[in-house]
């Protein structure tokens, strides 16, 4: 159950009356916002003098829901602004791994170049191999951000878990929950404390249903930029890394209020299947596109396979502009 | 191994030659054409004197791979031409079901207002439970039949199993093999000795190399007029009906020289997410769209939910019209 | 729902009731039965002065379900006897595909000296290639009942579609119906016809639901003998072949009152985790158990990595036998 | 690549050579152990006066495999020892979250009073709602503590995330990682800093390879108690909870030299599965087995329906004695 309070209610009080329910208390838009589980179908005695207006629910998609809240949210990324009625596709580009500092401002030159805005770059990586490069991790951290001071550019990079998530908040403009650390409550609630914009991973093996939960432990801790990113289940065929789940982003956009970005690149594995996957995303109007690329893919030391060069890059620009102006929308 | 045979070889000659070395013999272009396992990897001394041309395979995807023919092959569909260089999206409308003749023409009249030439509509229901209902048969044939002489729509039909795929043949423009019958070899061997086309939709348990596999029991068969169709994969979500791979459909495109329609319908489940799906099918630049549409979906014998109504589907048209032209298609 | 008439309603009376409520007519143990859709949630009044009992359910497991019958029928294959409280689990033997005269002579002399009797040989084999081996058909029925002949064996082979039906019908004790057939309907109306028992494979895409309603197929068209047998599921693993569902076979012990064969050598799909898979099996207390075994595997036209030679087959009975006693059962 | 380094070399200068390959350095019964990625497959010439032996390998499984280290390990919990050639399965018992002092009071007497040893509990819940129970945190690590106190028993509890892992270790005698945090380096690392034995369970999308490679985390970083639970992949059919992987198992059996307990609780997700279940895992001879009981499961904070009640727990331990010795193992 969601509960809006009354206007005279100032925060403190109204985070009383939550202990009292043992619910969740936020502040959105100036209003006092209780959050309770599902289970809870009837305003309780004790605080409907309270209440302004509230709202009920079948399951624990409460805060992310269009029953809650018809219109798609806005999140603004630094100067850029994605979602609600933007009808824009943030096209976010850059090295699967930050490599070295030469690299990663060549990936910056790249996008500056192309009037793009965000820059991508794993600093702690999520390897399944303890033998595998794990990345730079802060000193990474530090490339970005000096990419940010030279091109004014947005940064976006992943926490691996909890024990870096502090140093990811400080340094990144969004911060980026991986497929592998989407069930972290320590990256999650560290998250909701902060006020940058949060974009979380569908991991391979999860419903669409926790996916959205996993939104909700940031929203109902108070942070409400939230973007939800898909990138592929693991299904039975393994011909393609992944298998992109493009059913389950029209059922997220009928069903949530979140900004939706797509990864067609982790999907596919490949970087052949990419720029055509990309056409197909940008074709349901969707809010971002994450996209790997590499100065150099065949010498990444992660994720070779699926990295498109930098003319590649150049080149699906011009490819995905058109499809994203035939439903509306302009990539940004 | 694929053998083209010389051209001083007639066809007498050229079977008995295939059968000493227990290969297929398929006339292709005016070419004798051999194909035997890809296990062999050299051609045999025996024959060697008779052979023009050769390719070897690292896998059973032969006469359908980018590595034996480059160019995606066309298809025929009486008047209508798929696949090849026709940059031609074909909108194929229709029921779930054949119900009644009132039914069926009021469908036959939606695609012919729209100026669409292919109906689609099922006789024969593969339903998994015996107590649901099963389709109209041959009285259903009929009536698609019917259409055509009325219309001169192309009607497409899906055999259940062998036991009816000669007046499947018989009846229908295209002959659909259903996601449940694909591994049928009834059907497919009888497919092989047609020359009409073939759609064969993909088992939603079935890898890209078994699916393909089944392609070339009718291509190896004698009959080149072969089509596939991606209709969604059975995975852990179960918000939507299955999960469609387009990640796959990239793969095909790379690795086959088949035409290839997308069925966003039976991916789905569910009509909302039908016309977004579309969009994104459209946009990869494919030949074909099967899209179920129903008069009155609500009181539907099969597939209720997932079915758009007529004027939903006339939307459908309008909005994957810009699409297809951004990617250098039109619908069809 | 499924209705018990009157004692005084002969068969011809039966199936003129059944016709008026579009329901379908079989005779068991001395009773006439109808069966209708689970839609039917109240007897028609048209017939009500002719129902004995009758039973309301929540879905199209219905003649399967404990709700109807809850003890397990018994399935007599020639003198054998299985399921019903028997206790016994048939242990299944014999080569993925007939190859020749001597090898199966070979595999039906091992059964005997072990004291089993019911060999397995595949004739018509479902393979997704059509560049392999395809078994030997209708020579290969032969030579199974010439095995029957010369050592009483009862004999069980696979349908592969509905083209050759009538033939593994007419030569073989126990008609398998594979994986990739299981929703022919072509087959199982076959199947239904004859009272021969009737084993079918889960498909490996299929849920235990579509399962049961597959032998829904065949009890309800009047075939009482029906065989339930789980093989694996195709998931994201491929380290083994597929993945062996005991969950599921939870659920239909719990549910349904069909008799349940486990084959554990499909779902690994390597010999050396064979034994110790059937050892899990036969601790469920199941009612059959089906062993790929070759005299020689690595020579075998199909399935060589899974096969048992004689030697380990011989080897896997001393070592199941123990654990069938410690749950109270005997292998047979 | 595992190198075993000549006696002569102290612990000091072994963590030189390994600084000078880049490569892992771990002390294991005596041996000064390197362990770098499977990419490397010749000895650098730089150390190989100091090698004694080594070992090259195909993937990343390497401290855990049967090629490196034939028996399997060795795995001590208090005072009892699992693994090696102990052929004992230690059932560890005990409820899905410590909700009171009362209620885990009540299942450590039930331990006790069937000769049991380890109780089990979860305290930090990695629930995928927000709004749903998320144990007692702290409270509940004190609360087990307090029971091995009392009743001498080992306990074994959850680490949720990395940021309560500390505590985890500190509280607990067998720490365990999630099904949803086997990814979680933070964890595994600090996990490999103990010499506590570790419990990993695999997540439900998590291929067998990147299963064992979180165990190699923890290998390499050098502890060496390392145990591996399956209990259940995510699949397409969900009449069940999930799909316990015992193909997995045999696999596993066969490739790897660590200790292996199935949960088959969780993998059936309904009480009435999960005895004819726990016989299939036991009768595979396991080294334990992790079930959940409550004393009254309708009441459980956390999987209510998966739970034994106290007596379907001790009926459970005579189900599973008989099949445990029919292969030579002794429930512990």
């Amino acid at each position: 159950m969601i509960i809006h309070l009354k206007d005279n209610i100032n925060a403190e009080q109204a985070a009383g009356i939550a202990e009292k329910i043992n619910a969740f208390h936020t502040v959105s838009q100036g209003k006092n916002v209780l959050i309770s589980g599902s289970g809870m179908k009837d305003v309780p005695n004790a605080i409907e003098a309270h209440v302004d207006q509230f709202w009920v629910f079948d399951n624990d998609i409460q805060l992310a829901s269009r029953e809650y809240q018809d219109e798609k949210r806005e999140v603004k990324i630094g100067d850029v602004t994605i979602g609600g009625h933007q009808n824009a596709t943030l096209l976010i580009g850059g090295p699967c791994s930050v490599e070295s500092e030469d690299q990663i401002r060549d990936a910056a030159q790249l996008l500056v170049g192309m009037g793009l805005t965000t820059l991508r770059g794993g600093c702690y990586k999520p390897r399944t191999s303890p033998y595998s490069f794990q990345g730079l991790g802060l000193e990474g951290l530090h490339l970005l951000a000096k990419m940010r001071e030279e091109f004014g550019l947005n940064v976006i990079t992943e926490a691996r878990d909890a024990t870096h998530i502090h140093e990811v908040i400080e340094h990144s403009d969004v911060i980026q929950v991986g497929a592998k650390a989407m069930y972290d409550q320590g990256i999650l609630r560290a998250c909701a404390k902060t006020q940058k914009p949060v974009l979380i991973k569908r991991g391979f093996g999860t419903t669409l249903k926790e996916f959205v939960q996993a939104a909700e432990f940031v929203l109902s801790g108070g942070n409400e930029n939230v973007i939800l990113c898909e990138r592929g289940l693991r299904t039975f065929e393994t011909n393609t890394r992944f298998t992109l789940d493009l059913c389950g982003v029209a059922w997220l956009q009928e069903h949530t209020n979140l900004p939706i970005v797509l990864d067609p690149s982790h999907a596919m594995g490949y970087s052949y299947g990419v720029p055509v996957l990309a056409k197909a995303c940008v074709a349901m109007g969707i809010d971002g596109l994450l996209i790997e690329a590499h100065r150099n893919p065949s010498v990444a030391k992660s994720d070779a396979s699926q990295q498109l060069n930098h003319s590649e890059f150049k080149q699906l620009l011009d490819q995905i502009r058109p499809v994203a102006e035939s439903v509306g929308y302009k990539i940004i």
